[in-house]
């Protein structure tokens, strides 16, 4: 039996997850449900594409994942099945799945299902229904008919430059360590063996170094290291959001602010 | 193996909801529990069973749901497991259970197991041990005698009169939306073919139109619409709570207040 | 098929928590998986240790407790697998399993498994990796070599006298109630027949009776009872942290701050 994972931003003081676990386990009573997060900022198909991207590669292949962000069927949004890499993602075509690939998706399924008394919550109608027939090895044909794609979106890239990388802030995490654009893959091929400097928003402000560990770095000292996801995070050893010393607190890095990567030296290239 | 649902206010900072899980898995190790809140306002046996009615039925049968709110056992207050609609219900008979259903029930059992050293913590005690055995197919009768019935109060029903209907708020959502006692089937019953207007607290603010989706209104706008769960819910388009603008802070609406559906024109009988 | 809890302070908001479950999902499909609580105060050993330590025996025999505070590894502090009462736990060296256990544990194993791309993130990496391998029924000696032991670390007892326990607040709860490191055990040895009294910080507030029930007190009186997990508890009868009415608030007690039981009147021994 497959994984079932969600996303979405209906928080956890209603019953609005409850009722999407409760249509599941109706109609896959076997099914492993695992929430990815329910908190994502409402309405922000960009976090849920960040979070959802920083983690659905580690399920098990056959895993399904649901994401329960603007939701609603409308005349310019319908509801999609894709499916990649072995993996199946339920949403709306509301610019979610633009930013969750890196390649363009082929495998794209219209979910034609009838939506019964829950219209207004497709999570629990719909991409229910869906997520328990795929879970259980069901053909994604059946949902509804191939689409020609879904919708595309700017995505969240660096900016290259000869001599910089020019990326943002995308993600404060609950630490305040701060999640830029700029990932691994992008710095390593621009970097040709020159030297760097990670030029935070104040220029006075920087990092020469990327770390392995927080405690490479004495405790309450920033430091800059590869992020689980594979992205470039600025942190604070020992850093706590809202404890006024957290990275984005101690920086005043908000989402959206420039992160710079500067080069220099002779590149090896 | 049924479905276990837990509902209680023990937050999920402390070791509380481990406990109840541990003691569930340590008698029955399939079980599947799923979480509805633990968010739910301390002590408020009325939005427990708001919450709990909202959901229960889309449960496979057999599910087995534990209240943990106000759970201790008193001279007055015993601990209950009904049975209805092949579902099971386990807590103190505190006066949720008179919230919870639109009927009378009468398959009562008052659970009559040792309370061993879980007397200050009903919910991980009897109430685990009563789920794990009724999970896994046991029968209710074993838990304790059955009992004449559970304690009563008072419904929050809208007060129906000719020309309209008094309802009130009865839940704020995670977004902000504002949930009313009025139901689908209250306010077609007394309808009968009439226009009408949603009235909030302050008369200037009505709605004409009950809409079927949130886009039926530009982003901004304030709406009405039937929720998931069949109750009247007054929304904004887009509107998130805490930002200012969920519908309870733009109305300034809470719990208690006021909403009417006046209706005019001619009835149709 | 074990039982796997986790606990950490990795927070709700991010992808932290879906990655180790993935993990886990990857290498043991069928895990059962139980969040402790993931709002542990960020770094803070001493109450992730008390929140495990009242919980983690009610789970089934060979249950795999996975601890993610401070888990870096680094060349102070290695990472364990702990084998104690037919249960398992996993978690850096970094001084909570000297919280966790009253008494010296020898089957400790240092976990050698190679850290691959999680060294940030060992929860997700070798953590998972060992629990999955321990959940299957796996030997620990496989993980790696046998340890000397784990770092110990001083241990919030009590101070006793002959006619007063000095205790202190170790933990404030989600109602508002207070936790005090004075145990049942430790009380009814040194009581010896004797009345007492318990007195919070400030003298004139003190507590003469240690209560069974929250209604042994009229609502919004204060109470002493044994919590759950056997440490006298300080509490309000209907009483609501947040709302300045939890009696955290209401004595004006924070962590650390010292309770004393005073016993007074002919011992009985």
């Amino acid at each position: 039996m497959a994984v079932i994972t969600l996303i979405s931003d209906l928080g956890h003081k209603d019953f609005y997850v409850a009722s999407v676990k409760a249509a599941i386990y109706a109609q896959a009573p076997d099914a492993a449900i695992v929430d990815i997060s329910h908190q994502v900022t409402p309405f922000d198909i960009y976090e849920a594409a960040f979070l959802l991207r920083s983690v659905w590669k580690q399920f098990p292949i056959g895993s399904v994942h649901v994401i329960g962000i603007n939701p609603e069927l409308t005349s310019e949004q319908s509801h999609l099945v894709i499916q990649y890499m072995g993996h199946y993602f339920i949403g709306a075509d509301n610019g979610v799945f633009g930013q969750l690939f890196d390649e363009i998706v082929e495998d794209v399924f219209e979910i034609e299902l009838p939506q019964g008394n829950d219209w207004v919550f497709p999570m629990k109608g719909v991409f229910a229904t869906s997520a328990a027939h795929l879970s259980k090895g069901g053909n994604p044909e059946i949902l509804g008919r191939r689409a020609k794609g879904y919708t595309s979106t700017m995505k969240q890239l660096p900016t290259i430059e000869q001599d910089q990388i020019i990326g943002k802030v995308i993600h404060i995490d609950h630490y305040g360590n701060v999640y830029t654009s700029i990932t691994q893959t992008v710095f390593e091929q621009e970097r040709k063996g020159r030297s760097y400097s990670i030029v935070l928003n104040r220029s006075r402000w920087n990092i020469k170094k990327i770390s392995r560990y927080y405690h490479d770095v004495v405790e309450g000292e920033r430091l800059a290291m590869w992020a689980s996801n594979g992205h470039l995070m600025i942190a604070l050893h020992g850093g706590v959001s809202g404890h006024g010393n957290g990275a984005a607190d101690l920086f005043g890095l908000e989402k959206g602010n420039a992160i710079r990567v500067e080069f220099y030296g002779n590149s090896n290239s």
